[in-house]
């Protein structure tokens, strides 16, 4: 039964346990640092499909399906599945999971995803609304740039604070059952918005949320950055990272600076592959990194308390033509190990 | 705590109280024969705002302060609020609600939104994850016409199959506390694909989702259509709806046409509004007519035993042209009252 600690953070009693995951990814994620990280590495950009939404959906269920298969589990088992992407009307996952046949709570989180639909499923687990609940989600650098930005053909150019879309998914099992990793605690954000109209610049958008979800927390359960071995954000890049390390320090007067990482600048090799600019962004970013690298280092013992803090930008495609500001979003999730 | 009864159905047994709902509606809904039962009617489509997406961020601001306070409540006091609409991104939710400051789970269900939040809101008081919880949605035929179908100014016909987005948004304020109007029970459904390929025919898309929800639930609580006042679908429109007692009858052997209501036939007057074709839909359509028209008569004791099933037409404005065919889904919350 979760139990709520503070204002805004729930406590999961019996630490649900993520018995299964995988990420898959495409070809530019494979060269990244954690390329041999991934369950699979999809070197063809349309995965065998006629369109780049397609080819997300194929993804999607391969993640939700290798997830499934390492929890020991068949899809028929789940009880729910709560999954998202960026895609109009979220396609990526519709197209994706409607063969699976489980219960489908549909989320828009944008890149927010994993750490919504994760804090979802573990708070339903903790208060066995479900036995078994899956999260998941997915997005597709070719997808995305169709849809939010220019036609790829067109070879526009990206300014330096642009983030690169991964072209990655994400997926997480969790069960009942005792496990390595286990959540722990969640908290489900308040929507932020500082005024950053520049949608090349979503990780300046997306930092004061990260910031009030950090410090929502960390006063609730009266910790502070260093009782957690990492504090994960997933995607800020590096202007946006920095900014929130500044932005806890002026505001909170919380240095976060020496556990900080970030999922956008893990998935990409920031030197090499300087193409993704200020890093990794969307959906699947995160999703992958979570779901691979960092889970399994928890797993593993090399990390035993990991806050996972997933940030989303709430702008459309349209709302920047319509001179909006972004609204931004980040929920958190305390995962642990040994 | 909610106790799952046969596969898919959630028995909530301290039946969560709806202490406050509202609606708001567009000038066409409030000709219609519910108009004077909406809290208010825009005779404006523009909701005095340059776009008719930020009018309808108006709407749902709109119906989910008004729910908010007639709950006797503050935005500060809700613990979450669930909601999502129709347009890509959600962003007649997110511009919408941003000033509230609630934790902020985002949603994506198509039109079967108010059935998901309101469920998603329900569970989470029942299990105590949150003592208040608001659920709320949104749509704008002007909004939904131009991004799913073609500029207004185009003046293209409808085919006789085609449903009239509305321009609505309905909320609804769950608590612990008793009240007249309670949810009892939930249903999140699964994904239904019976290869129907024309957007322009979504009841038909979204009939076999409804019967599937419809024969689990009354499987799992092993009762028959005549232990409901009213089965009430959103929103399948007049050819959806006539899919349905059929599909219920050839596959289920189960007959409720007696019983059986759409919002999208409820919210218009279907001889005199002809141009609305075969009925309302959009988010804001089951949105609006349960949290006036059906809760009020819930309230008031007319009705007793409400079994309401939002149905979603999980297509994007993307996928039929890739020759897709629409996957749909449908969800069920039983709402009692006297």
């Amino acid at each position: 039964m979760p139990v709520r600690q503070g204002r805004y953070t729930l406590m999961l009693p019996s630490a649900p346990g993520i018995a299964g995951y995988a990420a898959v990814v495409g070809k530019k994620e494979g060269q990244g640092p954690l390329g041999r990280e991934f369950d699979y590495v999809y070197e063809d950009a349309m995965a065998g499909e006629k369109s780049w939404e397609k080819a997300e959906s194929v993804l999607h269920r391969d993640a939700v399906s290798r997830a499934i298969a390492k929890a020991g589990i068949s899809p028929q088992d789940a009880d729910i599945i709560f999954a998202g992407d960026l895609l109009n009307q979220c396609m990526g996952t519709t197209f994706g999971i409607r063969e699976l046949g489980i219960p489908f709570a549909g989320l828009y989180g944008a890149c927010s995803t994993m750490a919504l639909s994760l804090a979802a499923a573990a708070v339903c687990v903790d208060a066995r609304i479900a036995e078994t609940a899956v999260a998941s989600t997915s997005s597709h650098f070719c997808s995305a740039e169709k849809q939010f930005r220019m036609p790829l053909e067109y070879g526009g150019q990206r300014t330096p604070t642009a983030q690169w879309t991964a072209t990655a998914s994400g997926a997480a099992v969790i069960t009942k059952d005792e496990a390595k990793v286990r959540a722990e605690k969640i908290l489900i954000g308040r929507i932020c918005d500082y005024g950053i109209k520049d949608p090349n610049n979503m990780g300046a958008a997306m930092a004061p949320a990260a910031c009030r979800t950090i410090a929502d927390f960390l006063n609730d359960t009266n910790t502070v950055p260093e009782d957690y071995d990492m504090i994960l954000t997933g995607d800020l890049g590096s202007v946006g990272s920095q900014l929130l390390c500044e932005l806890m320090i002026k505001q909170e007067k919380i240095d976060i600076a020496s556990v900080h990482e970030d999922c956008g600048l893990l998935l990409y090799d920031m030197t090499k592959q300087k193409d993704v600019g200020a890093g990794g962004s969307g959906c699947g970013c995160s999703g992958a990194v979570l779901c691979s690298h960092i889970l399994k280092r928890i797993e593993n013992g090399e990390l035993k308390r990991v806050l996972f803090v997933g940030t989303g930008a709430l702008l459309s495609s349209v709302s920047p033509l319509q001179s909006e500001t972004i609204p931004s979003i980040a929920h958190a999730v305390l995962i642990s190990g040994g």
